[in-house]
């Protein structure tokens, strides 16, 4: 539906790249930055130029950062012995909210997904592996246990497989945290697969 | 949840002052824009740009125009006896999109709503009277008719009323665009208030 107003009509289309946002929403976004004047829209060009401008991948762990090495690499209160592997930089601020782990983090950028053509290369498995190997010749702060925090679904699974194969052979403990129930929910409105993998996964009180 | 990073702190705050957007939300679209890297950035920025150098109200109906006149006040084909009063622009757009209102528009920019603080001097209400009253002095195509079509709720009701006392005097139809169930529903699903309407409002077949 255009509004016969190309710079309009463009703004809504740049809006509808966005993730989640369809034609409605962007439509909606579009009117409320032009009611809300130049001020708004000069304050979230802004932002953009800002982000665009100071915000980088680390490059130790591929988070987002302003610094050369993000907060938590750089951190001295961060046990450099554990490293937690996700999938997008935004699962470690989850992570860190939860504030039960306090290693360090590798972010894969994805997981494999044949079906969406992402292969292995694809991702920071290479620069993992070479993490680790780097790491291994630090006497006192090696790489000791890799945690795989990835999504439970087909993707995170395969990815999860992948990097377990191939970090099998190194000198290092390989954990997955915990897939079941999760917390405050009803055991009536949970599905069979996550009932299924809470029951395997069952731990002895 | 800051990310102790400031330039993408800055640009979640400014995305959650869209509507509809909140904090998660802000999130996943600030990370999208981060990997999606300076090419969209910068097509996104100028897309505001220029909707904040080329668009601005239509000084006759307050819709968003690119042009001195908007499309639908300047068009030769349109009937100037009829003016439908909408509350917002993309309204406008809806109406449009159905097809069968062949008059002009004149946006009101909001609904009274004494909670939010909205007078009716805060809406274009002074510019309905006022454009009402010289088209009056137009021999060939004076405004005979004016047609509400405001939200159903308790801020188009009552800005539906104060319309109605304010235009009374005037020497014009005033009507209210037909309030009822909507296409394709199922009567079980109605609320209550809609059915009620849609029994007031009956039609005779």
């Amino acid at each position: 539906m255009a509004f016969s107003i190309p710079a309009l009509d463009t703004l809504i289309h740049e809006l509808t790249g966005l993730p989640g946002i369809g034609e409605k929403t962007a439509q909606r976004l579009a009117f409320f930055i032009l009611k809300s004047g130049k001020d708004y829209s000069e304050r979230l060009r802004m932002a953009l130029d800002a982000v665009q401008l100071q915000v980088h991948y680390c490059p130790q762990c591929f988070a987002f950062t302003d610094q050369e090495l993000c907060r938590i690499c750089s951190s001295v209160d961060r046990n450099k012995t554990q490293v937690c592997v996700v999938e997008e930089a935004s699962d470690v601020i989850r992570i860190e909210a939860a504030g039960t782990f306090k290693g360090l983090y590798h972010v894969l950028q994805g997981t494999i997904s044949p079906l969406d053509g992402v292969a292995p290369s694809d991702l920071r498995i290479h620069e993992l592996v070479e993490r680790i190997h780097d790491s291994q010749l630090d006497p006192v702060n090696p790489i000791r246990e890799v945690i795989l925090a990835l999504d439970a679904d087909l993707e995170g699974d395969t990815t999860s497989l992948y990097l377990a194969r191939l970090l099998h052979p190194k000198n290092i403990k390989l954990t997955r945290i915990a897939h079941g129930v999760p917390f405050g929910s009803d055991i009536d409105y949970i599905d069979q697969r996550t009932l299924g993998r809470a029951m395997e996964n069952r731990v002895e009180l």
